[in-house]
């Protein structure tokens, strides 16, 4: 594939040759220095008025000083190569509108390549051909509403480095153009595209949603058969919440076609609709870890402001208070926290200025109180207190089931009474059970009562426990393994620490 | 006389007043919500389109959010304070152009204060009356060609400060609206004002000639029946020397009347013109007298360049080379020279670059070989030696006849010699001459010796000098005055310090 300054230069050399062809003929108009003004035209300085003048014809004889050249009201059908057979410098706005227009030639604009306005609304164009507009690289403002486009080729408007705004409204466009948006750096400096009234039914919502916003605020949609779903839904709401033009002055032509009902609806009333049941739309907040490095963009409307200010949630002011501050403003006006700390949690404010216009935008900044990686602070609380039952059972799953062997070499009758003895002895003594002398049941009684005059089951202080009562504790000892007192001790309040 | 804000303010309210009475009647059409596309008209997003419609009112049921409205090529009559019921505070285009308006209220623009572009060109406008644009505070164009407008108030274009581009072509205007260029406070950023093709017969020649050249290079005045004169012929001469393209492109339509043949010529034959007489044009170069300082300015034929460089004479490249140097480029891209020489003469060349053009301008700086208020320079040559002769001259005749009074004592036979001693000693000799004992000859001859053994006539050493040449010398004395020796020793060539 050709670079563009090779399209350019091979296209229009062409048309050059051409030229030379012709002056060698001598048929070119002398240049300059008579007042050429086209006959039945209407000349001041450097504007050309042959409107609504039923030419069929564009006039040859141009000045080459023209700068406006109006030839709307016309019955033109074609826009050839060599309509200007000469160049045409200073030439700025070019008005075609209200022709009969259904060809353009796609070397038309080699002899004016410093136009700025192109009018070419209400006229019959049904495609648009690869590279058509590509020589125009400082054209600012095309109007090509109105017409009957059908077909347009992808890189059309591809090397138009400063088109501002694109008109395309009322044509039979069934496609949305993503690449005019979706590559930033193709038109970056495209703030207005006007496709309502056309026949798109499905948009690119993801690359949609990721525009800057004072793209969204000229991105005009309205009056197509879209096909509703949840994510058109989520799309215009928050264009809606965030109040831009094309969707706030065009609201009741947002509408959209629902896949059963094979009807009309608003676009803002999908969330009622039980069908697709979407979710009532909310503005999302900027969430964000602790230690986290977060960039708060200043994402206005309308681009260019000269000054950004920003205001955080305890009222400091940057970037007046940049210095020893973890919140730096960068050059494209977006504040930097680094690294956000959980008390600077809150409601940002943007102040942008220009001349134009002023603007104020609030950004919510909701900070967990954790890192990303590592929930470190949850884990005193429930989790710790989980943990501590699971392993509690799998201790006593395990003096259930993984008794020591020596129990195998007592008598039969005393297996019954031997594991709320060895369940007292393995959890509450400090000292380990393997003494010799503390081998039969009495051995792990006695012991028990050594441990502390005062202590009860499980470590409880018991105050009022005597010898005599410690007697009784040990006779109670026949009871079964099953015996209610006894489990409570295993699952008692008191949290394991692990 | 009112300050423009209370003017505006006052004439604005009264619209204001109107308005909330409609609204109060219920009358004034709802804003925003609905899409308010007049009738028959065509609507792109922004832009409304009403052009051809034959209509005689404007709609009112405007959209708020319009940019651009075209009602170009309707029967409009009237523009009045009304024509938009509710503010349009997006509006930058108005196109009102190829109908029959014939009146516009004073407060036909309090409502649409960002207008940008206002087209009222080929209309039956007759008069422009005061203040009559001056809510037009960011009007940038404004197109009154091809109407009849005769009348013009000096303070209609009052107030707009952004105003570059006033075209008042095709019109019955007699006399040239100075008030527009000469305060240059008014409309700073006036670059283009066509007059052509109007009745004006005479032109304000000094303030047109003090005009920066940006704004010459847009002041078209072609077609109009100028009186013929030296002063005309001098200003045009100018400017199409410096290639301007007001003179440059419309070079056979300016003509002028001359004042006995009552038929038009090319004020560009004027220097032909026996009648007139006036002298071949030759542009001027900048003349400066040694020590003054000098700024040459960089009078480029389009405003706004980006970069200035200067390379003098001697190729000198400023501002790059301002370090250490007598030159240096102000903030407003001058070159300034402090103080100049004779070697600073020549030709300067301006490169001024900007995005849309490059221009090369050349000033020839002629200097003077002495400063302007006293020739200093010339006192050590021809101009001393002069005033040294016509002293010596004048101290001979003193010597001559104002011999002193103690001469008369003596006697007459020794009268003739006495001068030259006299003329010896007062010339000659360091110490004052009224010794009492030197009052005779001798005593002045032997002083004349005893002055010093090796000092010769007229203060010269003569190293062979012994006592027996001084008594030669001294018989020599008889002589005459007239005698050759002497003369040479007031007129030698040793200069006498003034």
């Amino acid at each position: 594939m050709l670079a563009p300054g090779h399209r350019l230069a091979l296209r229009c050399g062409r048309v050059w040759l051409l030229l030379l062809l012709l002056l060698g003929c001598g048929l070119a108009p002398e240049a300059g220095s008579l007042l050429n003004c086209p006959p039945r035209c209407l000349c001041a300085s450097n504007i050309i008025s042959c409107s609504k003048l039923g030419l069929g014809i564009i006039p040859t004889q141009l000045p080459r000083f023209t700068a406006i050249l109006d030839l709307s009201h016309n019955n033109l059908t074609r826009l050839r190569a060599d309509w200007t057979p000469a160049r045409l410098p200073h030439l700025h706005s070019l008005l075609l509108s209200h022709n009969a227009l259904g060809f353009i030639s796609t070397e038309a604009f080699c002899h004016v390549p410093h136009l700025r306005y192109l009018d070419l609304s209400s006229n019959s164009l049904k495609a648009l051909e690869e590279f058509l507009f590509s020589q125009l690289q400082e054209l600012e403002v095309l109007l090509l509403y109105n017409n009957q486009i059908a077909q347009m080729d992808r890189s059309a408007f591809d090397d138009m480095a400063r088109l501002q705004k694109l008109y395309l409204s009322q044509n039979q466009i069934s496609r949305f153009p993503v690449e005019l948006v979706k590559d930033r750096a193709k038109l970056p400096d495209l703030a207005l595209l006007d496709l309502s009234a056309n026949k798109i039914k499905g948009l690119p919502v993801t690359a949609l949603k990721g525009l800057p916003a004072w793209m969204k605020n000229g991105l005009y949609l309205h009056s197509n058969p879209l096909n509703c779903d949840c994510g058109l839904y989520e799309l215009f709401a928050h264009w809606h919440a965030r109040q831009l033009s094309s969707v706030v002055d065009f609201r009741e032509e947002l509408v959209c076609s629902l896949p059963q009902a094979k009807r009309s609806v608003s676009v803002f009333t999908l969330n009622r609709h039980d069908s697709l049941n979407c979710s009532e739309f909310k503005e999302h907040m900027l969430e964000a870890y602790l230690g986290d490095t977060v960039t708060i963009d200043c994402d206005t409307k309308v681009r260019g402001a000269t000054t950004r200010e920003w205001v955080t949630p305890t009222n400091g002011r940057f970037p007046e208070e940049s210095a020893n501050s973890t919140m730096t403003v960068l050059g494209n006006g977006s504040l930097q926290i680094r690294p956000i700390r959980v008390e600077d949690m809150g409601t940002y404010t943007c102040y942008a200025v220009s001349q134009a216009f002023n603007e104020t935008l609030y950004v919510d900044v909701m900070v967990h109180n954790f890192t990303q990686h590592g929930p470190h602070d949850t884990l005193n609380t429930a989790y710790t207190t989980l943990v501590g039952c699971i392993l509690s059972v799998i201790l006593v799953l395990i003096y259930l089931y993984l008794t020591p062997c020596r129990c195998c070499c007592r008598s039969n009758e005393k297996l019954a009474a031997l594991p709320e003895d060895s369940i007292n002895s393995s959890m509450l003594s400090t000292t380990p059970n393997h003494n010799p002398e503390a081998g039969g049941r009495k051995g792990s009684l006695s012991q028990l009562a050594a441990s502390g005059p005062m202590q009860g089951q499980n470590g409880k202080v018991k105050p009022h426990s005597t010898p005599e009562q410690a007697a009784r504790r040990a006779q109670k000892a026949h009871r079964k393994v099953s015996d209610p007192d006894s489990v409570s001790s295993v699952f008692s309040d008191t949290p394991i620490v692990v």
